[in-house]
C-alpha cells in the first residue's frame, strides 16, 4: 500500500498529522465555540424561499465579488461599530481561515514574517506555515494571559515582523485587549512598515469597543478580520470577512481564487444577516450564562480567566501557580493540538496536572469540551443552559476526585 | 487617498490586476463554459427540502470531511469511469482551483516548480504564483493544439518539474491528450520523482476514457481532478474534486482549511449528485449543438480546432497559417487574460487579425464569447440552441466584413 512518504510532499509536512477538533458523537459539545441555538424558524424559511429562487441559477458561477453580501456586511458593521463602513472596505470568504490565508498571501510569504501572541488562535501559525510565512510567538503574560504591550512593542522593534496577529477577544483565553494597547502595538508596527491584523471572531460577546474605530487613523496597516461563525450562529455557512482600507480589498483580489464564495454561501450568510437582530438575542442569553458558568467555576474552587467571549478558559484542579505560556499553538505545526490525538501540552513538573486526563474525565461524564495544549488549562464553550448544567455538574465531580 | 502601492504587498504581486472574465450583462453569455440548462425541477425540489432540513443545523460546523459527499463522487465516478473507488480516494473541495491549490500547497510550493502545456487553462500559472511555485509553461504544437509527447518527455527529463499539469480535454483548444500519451508522460514523470496532475474539468463532454482509469498502475504518480462546475451544472454551487491514491487525500488534509467546505456546499452538491442522469442528458444536447455550430462554422470558412469538451476554439478570420502558441496564459501573471482590461494576445505581425478586436464585435452582437490571449483565436461555450444561433448570425457576419 501507498504511504504518506511514498509521496514527493513537501519536507516541512513530513510527519505532520492533521489539525482538527474530533468530531465526537457526544450529548453535550462543548468544544468549538459554536452558538448553541440554532437559526430562527423566520431565518431557515427566509433561507429555503431563497434556496428556491436561486437553485436554478446553480448551473452559472456565483458573482464573482460578492458585492451585495459585501453591502450587507458593511451595514451590519456600520450599525455595530457606528463606524461608517462600506462595500469597499469590507471583503469576505469561506470562513475566516480563508480570509486570514488570502491576507498572508498578499502581505506574508516566503521570506516574511508573522508575529502573534500565544496562546491564541492556533489556526494562525498553520496559516502561516501553508503560506510559507514564519511565525513567531511572543508568550502573553500573567494568570490571564494578556499581552504585555512593552515588551510587544520592544519585540515588533527588533524582530520587525511583516504582519502582527492580535486576537481580541483571544481565543482560547477570552480576555480582550483594550484599545489603548492596540494602538500602541499598531503605531510600532506601523515604524517598521508592516499591518496588523486584528481577529475579532468574538466581538460581538464583549462589550469593548472594536477595532474598527481605529481604522480611520490606521488606514495603511490595520485590518479587523471578523466572521459569521460564532456569535452570528452560521458555523456551517462559512463566511469570514474583513474591514479594512479600501487598498487591502484590491491586494487580496489579486490572490483569491476566483468565484470563491458560492451562490449558495453568499445567499444564506444575506439571510442571516437580515436575521441578526434574532440572533444577537442569542448572544445576550449565551452572556449571561457564561457570568452563570464562571460563577459557579469560581464556587466550586477553579481559577477562572475572566471571559468576554462565549467560551471560559480555566484551570485544571490543583494547577500550580506558574501559568503555561509554552504550547503546542504556538509552533506553527500542523499537529491536532486539540483532543486526543493531538498534544496535551507539555508537563512543567510532577504539581503541574495533566489538563488532557482531566480532559477525559469530562469527556466520561459526556460533556465535550477543549483541551488547547495549553499546560494546566482546558476551554469550555458557553452552551444552552441544559449543557452548562452539565458541563458544572461534572466539574463539581471532578474538582470533588482531586480534593 | 491610500492605494495598493502604499501597503507592504508582495513584491511580485505589486503592478498585476486581478484575474477574471468580465461578469457583463449580456444576453447570449458564451463566455465560461457553463451547462446552460438550469436545475432539473426535481433537482431544485429536493435541494429546497435538503435545506429546509439542514438550516437548523447552520450553527454547528459542517462535518469537516465531507465524508457522505465523497461517498456519493466515489460512487458516481466508479460509475462513469467503470473503475472502482472508494470514499479514501476521493476528496473534495471550493471549486476545482481549491483542489489544485490545496495540491500545490502539498506537493509544489517554494524552490518547486510544475510544468503545464500551454495554452491550457489559465489558472494554472497563477495557482502556482499563489503558492510560490515556479511554472514552466511547455507550448503545445500544430493548428490543434496537441502536446508534442517526444518534446514534452524530453523536457520532462531536462526540467525534472515536481508537478506535471495535463488538461484533458484542454481548456481553451478543446482537444484531449489520448491514454497512451498520457502514460508515456506520467512514466517520463515518475522517472523525475514528480507527479502528474490530470485536469479532467470537462470530462463528461467526451467519449474519451479517465485517466482514472491509469490510477491502478500509477498510485504514487496521479492525480485525477474533476470538477462539479461544467457538466455537472452546478458552477454557482463550487465543487470540485479529485481521484487519486488514499495517500493524496492523507496528503491535502495537512493544508487544507479546517471546515472548508460548508454545510450547504456539501448537501447542495450530494443532490445534484442524485440527480446525475437528468443533468447528463443535458451534455448529450450540449455535444449535439457542439457538432451541429463546429460544421457551421466550418461552412462559413472559419477554421475549427477539434473539440470533445463544451466549447470551441476557433481561428478567427483571415488568420495566418501559423498557429499562436506564445500567450499570457504561460506567464504565471495575475493579469487577465479575458477580456476587455486584458492581455489580447501577441500580433505576430500585419497579417495577423487581431482575436481581440472580432471578440467585440461578437460583443456588439451581443454575444459574449472569450479572448484567452491566444493570438488569432476565440474560444465560444455551446449554450442552448438559441444562443448558438445567434453566435453563427454574428459568426456569419463578421466573416462577411472580411471577405
Amino acid at each position: 500500500m501507498t504511504g504518506l512518504n511514498d509521496l514527493p510532499l513537501r519536507p516541512e509536512l513530513r510527519g505532520k498529522s492533521a489539525y482538527g477538533a474530533p468530531q465526537l458523537s457526544v450529548t453535550n459539545q462543548l468544544n468549538t465555540n459554536e452558538n448553541p441555538y440554532p437559526p430562527s424558524p423566520g431565518l431557515v424559511g427566509e433561507l429555503v424561499e431563497e434556496v428556491r429562487r436561486l437553485a436554478t441559477t446553480l448551473n452559472r458561477y456565483p458573482e464573482r465579488d460578492a458585492t451585495e453580501l459585501r453591502d450587507d456586511l458593511a451595514s451590519y458593521v456600520s450599525t455595530r461599530t457606528g463606524v461608517r463602513v462600506t462595500r469597499d472596505q469590507v471583503w469576505a470568504a469561506n470562513g475566516s481561515n480563508e480570509i486570514l490565508q488570502q491576507l498572508l498571501q498578499a502581505f506574508g510569504g516566503p521570506g516574511r514574517q508573522v508575529m502573534g501572541f500565544t496562546p491564541s488562535y492556533s489556526m494562525h501559525p498553520i496559516l502561516a506555515s501553508g503560506t510559507q510565512t514564519e511565525f513567531t510567538a511572543v508568550p502573553r503574560t500573567g494568570e490571564n494571559f494578556d499581552i504585555d504591550v512593552d515588551a510587544a512593542v520592544a519585540e515588533i522593534r527588533s524582530r520587525r515582523p511583516d504582519i502582527v496577529f492580535v486576537t481580541t477577544p483571544n481565543n482560547p483565553t477570552g480576555g480582550v485587549t483594550p484599545l489603548e494597547d492596540l494602538r500602541r502595538i499598531i503605531a510600532a508596527e506601523e515604524e517598521v512598515g508592516g499591518i496588523v491584523i486584528v481577529d475579532e471572531a468574538y466581538a460581538e460577546f464583549s462589550d469593548g469597543p472594536s477595532a474598527v474605530t481605529l481604522l480611520a487613523d490606521h488606514r495603511k496597516s490595520l485590518v479587523v478580520s471578523r466572521t459569521m461563525s460564532k456569535a452570528f450562529d452560521f458555523a456551517g455557512g462559512r463566511l469570514g470577512y474583513f474591514v479594512a482600507d479600501p487598498a487591502f480589498i484590491e491586494a487580496v483580489m489579486l490572490v483569491r481564487l476566483p468565484y470563491h464564495l458560492s451562490t449558495l454561501s453568499q445567499a444564506a450568510a444575506r439571510v442571516a444577516l437580515r436575521h441578526a437582530g434574532e440572533t444577537l438575542a442569542t448572544v445576550a442569553a449565551i452572556r449571561d450564562e457564561r457570568i452563570r458558568v464562571e460563577a459557579a467555576l469560581v464556587d466550586m474552587g477553579y481559577r477562572v480567566v475572566p471571559s468576554e467571549s462565549n467560551f471560559i478558559f480555566f484551570r485544571v484542579p490543583f494547577a500550580g501557580t506558574e501559568t503555561g505560556t509554552e504550547s503546542g499553538t504556538g509552533t506553527g505545526t500542523v499537529a491536532d493540538a486539540a483532543g486526543p490525538a493531538g498534544e496535551p501540552g507539555v508537563s512543567s513538573g510532577e504539581v503541574e496536572p495533566d489538563a488532557h486526563e482531566v480532559w477525559q474525565k469530562f469527556l466520561d461524564y459526556d460533556v465535550l469540551i477543549r483541551d488547547v495544549g495549553v499546560p494546566g488549562h482546558l476551554r469550555v464553550t458557553v452552551g444552552l443552559p441544559a449543557e452548562n448544567d452539565a458541563f458544572l455538574t461534572a466539574a463539581d465531580k471532578i474538582i470533588g476526585e482531586y480534593k
